[in-house]
């Protein structure tokens, strides 16, 4: 039996997974208990568990809890692993961690009892790394926030998204930790509201200083000389250092660049696809119209724009390098575009 | 009696003023008739109208329809004047309005009938008077939208907020009534989303093609070069050029800087401060922590930042004339602070 695993937004507890619902936040602490295929998967494409990391470890425990329940069919563990890549295929750790993890699910049927301890060793190690890799992005990004420190951060990038600390968010709760004077700007990230609802919802649980605004308020803040420094995760960093990352990263690198303000993206290596030359390769995905026609959450939602008029949603935009002070990844803060 | 006067979001008609409830906007068109002055103060009170000019003028138009019910009392009238007054303290235009219109009210008593014909005419002077100043700017501004051209603007400047076709978007609406093709990307203009509610609104009745993007989404438009012009309004305009604006117009105008887009203030002179020697003289005001908290329409409200969490909410920011490309006045397009 593996031993229990607890992260922000999720536990697995005597071979039970467990989700945040990461939708009923902050209202709400309801946690969804995945006892079957169908509830993992559907608390993926329902957005209860978010954040690249998150998802793809707890997917990752997921299966580590069939296994552990007596599930030894390489073909159902093989097919539930296929039916976790297809809730969210966008989901690039959750596509890398289960690469590793199918040969060792097609052992099943073949390689005596053995193949279940290897397979659980490597799941609960996705786990531990992720939590490692954390760690040493909040160490690596202490150079950048002074003992008193205005930060500005923007959507999640915390405990939530990640098995450990998170990234952006983990170096300010570690500074905080380190006994730094930490006030945060919390961008609220229209659309889907990741700041206003999850980030101060972390904050608040870790007692930091924060105030949430307005993603246009930024730039008034900025020339207020309110803030610091900026930091901000990052989806994919291509081989020249450009950074796609949540829509409006990029509105804020070109303010801080104005302002005189550093820029900084956090991310785990993982996140350097260096296979891409440049932003250029990187398609800016649309999501629905519907996420700006107004706001949805659980069980309330509310539309204002009127039925004819159209909406334009791009989910991510890109960072120039140029834009960029430093990369926090887990090997170190790099100045230059990380390879 | 007056002539009927219709605008967009306000109706003085037979001696009757109805107003367009904007709080109901888009889903709702409903008119509210002002047959007393606990109705209009409300009407203030609660934004059901909103807009300096349109605050300003359709306050006129109310006290217009007192003196064509046979209201008489210059006591009565000037303390009707007074409570308009109070009702929104910050508005300038309804401000200046009523210091010309108040010694005119203050004769009722003691100049015969023929107070009431000059107190009648000067009220549906300032109504045609804010028509032409509208018509001016439009005019003005065209020089500023080629014949093809995708423009950003902010917050809600047209028809519901004047007595005329607006400032910002009175450009736009001429450009479009001129033949020129036009998009509009509006800017949803959070927390009280006048651009995805009001703005977005006007442009389907013109007819004009345009989008709705979140506030954050600006940058990247300007960076895949799909924004020709910025245009936006000015609640004031200091001596040397710097103009207060909607909370995220110095987000725009930092952004358009950077990517060389033009960035032009459409205003009336009356806007114009010459009393204030720069934007370090004009206050941010700060406004209620639930606006950002959620999103409150008539009769439906949503919250989403977590209780304890501090909210930071300033309604304005000024834009520094350096960022500002020039400014479309009644008189004339400016190129250098207008005096």
């Amino acid at each position: 039996m593996l031993a229990d695993m607890i992260a922000v937004g999720f536990r697995y507890q005597s071979g039970v997974l467990s989700l945040l619902d990461q939708q009923q936040l902050p209202r709400t602490e309801a946690w969804v208990e995945c006892s079957d295929l169908d509830i993992m998967v559907d608390a993926i494409l329902a957005l209860k568990v978010r954040g690249a990391p998150a998802i793809g470890v707890s997917a990752c425990l997921f299966l580590a809890s069939m296994i552990e329940r007596g599930e030894d069919n390489g073909n159902v563990l093989l097919a539930a692993s296929s039916a976790l890549r297809a809730a969210r295929p966008t989901a690039v750790n959750l596509n890398n961690y289960l690469d590793t993890v199918d040969p060792l699910l097609a052992l099943a049927d073949t390689a005596g009892s053995d193949w279940r301890n290897r397979a659980c060793n490597e799941l609960e190690r996705i786990f531990t790394e992720d939590i490692a890799l954390c760690e040493a992005i909040a160490s690596n990004g202490q150079a950048v926030i002074g003992q008193k420190s205005n930060v500005l951060t923007h959507c999640n990038t915390g405990g939530l998204a990640t098995a450990g600390r998170g990234t952006a968010l983990g170096i300010i709760t570690l500074a905080h930790e380190a006994g730094k004077q930490i006030h945060v700007w919390v961008d609220e990230t229209r659309p889907l509201l990741q700041g206003g609802r999850l980030t101060s919802w972390e904050l608040g649980k870790h007692n930091i200083p924060h105030a949430v605004i307005c993603d246009s308020a930024a730039a008034l803040l900025m020339q207020q000389n309110k803030v610091d420094v900026v930091i901000t995760g990052a989806d994919r960093i291509a081989r020249n250092g450009d950074s796609a990352n949540k829509i409006g990263t990029y509105s804020l690198a070109v303010l801080a660049k104005h302002h005189g303000v550093p820029f900084y993206i956090a991310a785990p290596r993982t996140t350097l696809d260096l296979q891409c030359a440049s932003g250029a390769d990187i398609p800016i995905e649309q999501r629905s119209a519907a996420e700006v026609r107004g706001v949805s959450l659980v069980e309330e939602s509310i539309e204002w724009v009127p039925g004819d008029s159209p909406v334009y949603n791009p989910a991510f935009d890109v960072t120039p390098a140029a834009l960029i002070s430093g990369w926090i990844l887990d090997d170190k803060l790099h100045t230059q575009a990380p390879q």
